[in-house]
Order: C-alpha cells, then sequence, then structure tokens
C-alpha cells in the first residue's frame, strides 16, 4: 500500500474501546441445567431486562447454534463436546466485541465447562446452574424429548441414559421449580450489571438525530 | 417454572430490537484477496473509522479465529472450505446480535463466498475485493509466507500452488497497490454507513450518567 506509515496494531479497535463504547462490559452469562429446566426462559427474559438497560446482548442457543454453526455435530459424547467447545470459542468473539452474551445449553459435562470458563476468562464467565428436579423437568417436557427417551426413541438424553453433572461451584443458582422468573432475572440484572441505569434512563448513541 | 402465563417468543430481544438500540444495521463486510493485498490492513482502519462514527463492530481475522473456533482445521481444501462456513455461520450470529462485522480471510473460493453470500443473505452482505497484483503481494511478503511458499516449505499457498478466483461482481473493489488507504476506507463508510453521524457527533448510551 501507499500508506506504509499507517501500522495496523495502532489502529485496532480493542475490546477495551467497544466497551467504552457500549458504557459496559462484555461479559458471557453460561447458563447450565436439564432439558426443560427453564434456561432458554431465563436466558430470554434475562436479555429483555438487560436490553431495556441499554446494554449490547447477544443469545446463543440450540435454535440458532445447531441449525447453523454447528448443523454438522450429532448427540455423542464427542459431538457434544466439540459443540460446547465452539459456543465457548464464539461466546469469547462475541463478548470480545463488547456484547454480554447469553448462553442457553444443557452443558452435561463439568469438565467441558470448566474448558469455556478458563477459555474465556474466570472473570467475565457466570455460572448459572437452572436447577429444577429431573421429575419436574419430565412433567414440563416442553419439547417432548422425555417422552421419547422414555419410549426408546431418542438416545443420549441428558437425564435419562446420559449423565447430567451439576455445577459444585456455579456464580449463581436459578431455582426455577421454587421461584419466581422475575425474581430470579431480577437477581442476575444485579449481579451482572449493578450499576446499570434503570430503564427509564436509556437513550441511544444517535438520539440528537 | 411457577409463571406460565410468560411465553418466551414474546420476551425474544430480535435484531431489530438490538439494531435499534444501537442506531444502525447490522451487516457483514467480507474482505477478500490474496496475502499481503491488505484485507486486514483495510479491515482495521475501516473498523477505526465505523467505531468513530458510533457504530458496533465486531473483526473476525486469521488471528481470533484459526487460534481459537478454527484451530482443529488445517489448509487442505476441505478445512478451508469449513473454514469459511463457520466464519460465515459466526458472522451471521455476530450480525443478528446488531453489529457490522468485517472479515479478513482470502477466501479463495468463489463458491464458498457465495455460500456465505447465501447464508447471511444477500441484503447483509458486502464483498469487498481487496485487489493487488500477485507481484505486488509477493513484493510485500508481510508474512514471509511466499518466500517459504516459493523454496517449497509451505503447501496450499494460494496465488503459488493454489487458485484464487477473484470475485466477478464484487459490491466493492479495493485497489490498494494503487489508491491511498484513507480514500479506500472512506469510500466504504459512504457504502456501508451513508447516514451515520459524523465523528464529533457521537456520544454514548451512557452520556448523562
Amino acid at each position: 500500500m501507499p500508506n506504509d506509515h499507517l501500522h495496523p496494531q495502532q489502529l485496532t479497535i480493542t475490546r477495551a474501546k467497544r466497551e467504552q463504547l457500549n458504557g459496559h462490559a462484555g461479559k458471557v452469562i453460561w447458563f447450565t441445567g436439564l432439558s426443560g429446566s427453564g434456561k432458554s426462559t431465563l436466558a430470554n427474559a434475562l436479555e429483555v431486562a438487560l436490553h431495556a438497560r441499554g446494554l449490547r446482548t447477544g443469545l446463543l442457543d440450540g435454535d440458532n447454534v445447531r441449525r447453523g454453526l454447528n448443523r454438522d455435530l450429532g448427540f455423542s459424547e464427542a459431538d457434544r463436546v466439540e459443540n460446547i467447545r465452539r459456543i465457548a470459542e464464539v461466546a469469547r468473539l462475541m463478548m470480545d466485541a463488547g456484547l454480554v452474551v447469553l448462553t442457553a445449553f444443557i452443558s452435561p459435562f463439568a469438565r467441558e465447562r470448566e474448558l469455556a470458563r478458563a477459555l474465556i476468562g474466570p472473570d467475565d464467565f457466570l455460572e448459572v446452574y437452572v436447577s429444577a428436579p429431573l421429575e419436574v423437568c419430565e412433567q414440563r417436557d416442553v419439547k417432548g424429548l422425555y417422552k421419547l427417551a422414555r419410549a426408546g426413541k431418542l438416545a443420549h438424553m441428558t437425564g435419562i441414559d446420559s449423565p447430567y453433572e451439576p455445577p459444585l461451584s456455579p456464580d449463581c443458582t436459578a431455582d426455577t421449580a421454587n421461584r419466581a422468573l422475575p425474581d430470579i432475572v431480577q437477581d442476575l440484572v444485579r449481579l451482572i450489571a449493578p450499576a446499570a441505569p434503570s430503564p427509564t434512563r436509556i437513550s441511544n448513541a444517535f438520539e440528537t438525530r
């Protein structure tokens, strides 16, 4: 290029600069729990609350990951490990772009969650254990998967013929069987964005137009 | 959950809502060209310009993708195709999160770039052909890769023993051998964000604090 004096290193927009523009830090909120425990419902509700406070968010779940990036992966143990590895890598990329990233996957193995924590960085990673007894999840059976698994028509169902390893020391436990959704969301907002302005004070970057 | 009346569908934060908060649309700017053509330099400079105008951006390049998400992939043709597929999927996820995503990869095959365009959606995908003659790229040889390839110490080098298929109808051609970087960046800013306020008018979401 004619402009040899321009060094790309000096130009790079860093994570810190993106966070400054957003007015908040990037983070990863990692929801883990059985199918039917309420991960997606909770992640959705939390995103609504954070968005209303002006935080820039992104959500990764089965709907947008399993059908896209990870469409080549099945449900064997090896594929489930690779599934989680890729999700952690993408969550990190999105966090580096300044976003609060919510991930809602069963993520049944403690080892993979620890790998995600290490990859993302322990200071930026919040593990939320979405806790509900198997009986409760099976009763809800939102997607009808437990019924299929009990009938022997679905293999590798977590809680039935594939193990779920509960977090030993999660950053937060969300007891969806006994607590109301708005209360859990309120706790999480306090944990994630204690300094965020209340929803009524939000403007946007282009309000002067 | 006790709150059965809360339907997650109604809560979901859509791409449109994220774009509204940001004050601009999400997009993918796909840079393609030979090694040494100036993709990364240009993507970096463009990101600086967009960031200064308050746009929320993310950058995907070899540094943050090849060492992370795609660390399991080599440089065979099959792996290069999978490399681009994953990058396109991640770019889409980040665009759905409201970001202007810049990707800087050789992406030598027209078919894979068309796959990326289809996956991201033609209206949101801008292909920028970073054009410089092979001789110029080889003379620059920023990473010393051409020298290695010519010495037979590096296989699958695009332009040497692996083909590069130039875009037939790119959305923009950046002639880095003959035009100055700031001029090219200015053209791209006009193309991507014609309505963005000038850098001096930028505030941020938390300016009232």
